[in-house]
């Protein structure tokens, strides 16, 4: 059995988007920082970026990507990357976690399953014996952490302080202990691996 | 001229303090954990710990120390150490943010100053070329980024999830860009360092 993998990035102070977030705006006034390192530089939504990946992130992202057998989102980060332009962007079992399954849309990109126990449910059967990974977004994580089901969470700071936007830990009231399994650090983030208790 | 380096350690979620810190109660419920890093493990108020930092966290630690010429920190951070029983814990200039500078205990191991300007002032006069070391609160820490003046910023993550406490950045409205620095691991925090741009 795979392990279920929680990941996200947020910026120093702690959030994963900017302020005013959502549909046609990604991650909100001035997040997109967030995700320089995935572009490998400054970029906007509204030109391709023109740089690629660092060589030793992509090599983090590949190796990452080869332990994994399924993804889990929720739908509001569904509908903040606009569909994805309505194609799975993982080529994997991708599994939407929203009250309202029955707007699964036609051709299968996506799944969509009316819990979070119900969708790692699923994962984990697709995933077999392959890493289940929840992206985001924050809620789901959250939510994820708070039911015990998270074995491992890597979180992926980058280098900003946005003083405002969706905190990665709002609300959240739990005490739980973690184990380091590793950091390490490219231009635009630093890569914190842990085990959870 | 030395450089004004902020430093503080925060859970994952970004607390510095568990709930109910203050003096009596240092980094308040649960919050001990923060600092196991400094005593190489788990330790309570109560008892002596009984191991020491770990080599590389000590290493670290004395490199850190050699370039200090000063220190700064609020008065919240005094009290809740309870004063450090009265002794400069630094053996070095030591200045203290407070309303109340005439306050200021007699035997002349802290200064108190009436605010993080005059302190700032005064503490890279005593530094000379050697560096100012902000180590918190929260609050101080804010209000120093908040004026432009801090040149380093180093974030120690202790591995659990507090669920509660006292934000770093609680209430900071700021978007600073920060450069990596480096980083490193020991068991019990990850050491971020990073240049206020």
């Amino acid at each position: 059995m795979g392990k279920v993998i929680a990941g996200i990035t947020t910026s120093v102070d702690g959030y994963v988007a900017g302020p005013g977030d959502g549909p046609g705006v990604g991650l909100g006034k001035g997040g997109e920082r967030l995700h320089n390192w995935v572009f490998g530089g400054p970029w906007t939504y509204d030109d391709e970026p023109d740089s690629e990946m660092a060589p030793e992130d992509a090599a983090w992202m590949e190796e990452a990507m080869s332990g994994l057998g399924a993804v889990v989102a929720g739908r509001w980060t569904y509908e903040a990357a606009d569909h994805w332009g309505g194609e799975n962007p993982w080529n994997l079992p991708f599994f939407i976690v929203t009250h309202r399954p029955e707007e699964q849309p036609e051709g299968g990109a996506f799944n969509f399953v009316g819990s979070l126990e119900d969708a790692l449910a699923q994962a984990k059967e697709a995933a077999g014996d392959k890493h289940v990974h929840v992206m985001g977004g924050a809620d789901l994580i959250r939510q994820a952490l708070a039911s015990g089901q998270v074995d491992e969470l890597t979180i992926i700071v980058a280098p900003v302080i946005l003083g405002g936007g969706k905190q990665l830990f709002e609300g959240f009231t739990e005490d739980i202990e973690l184990e380091h399994k590793g950091v390490r650090q490219s231009q635009y983030a630093t890569f914190i691996d842990y085990a959870v208790k």
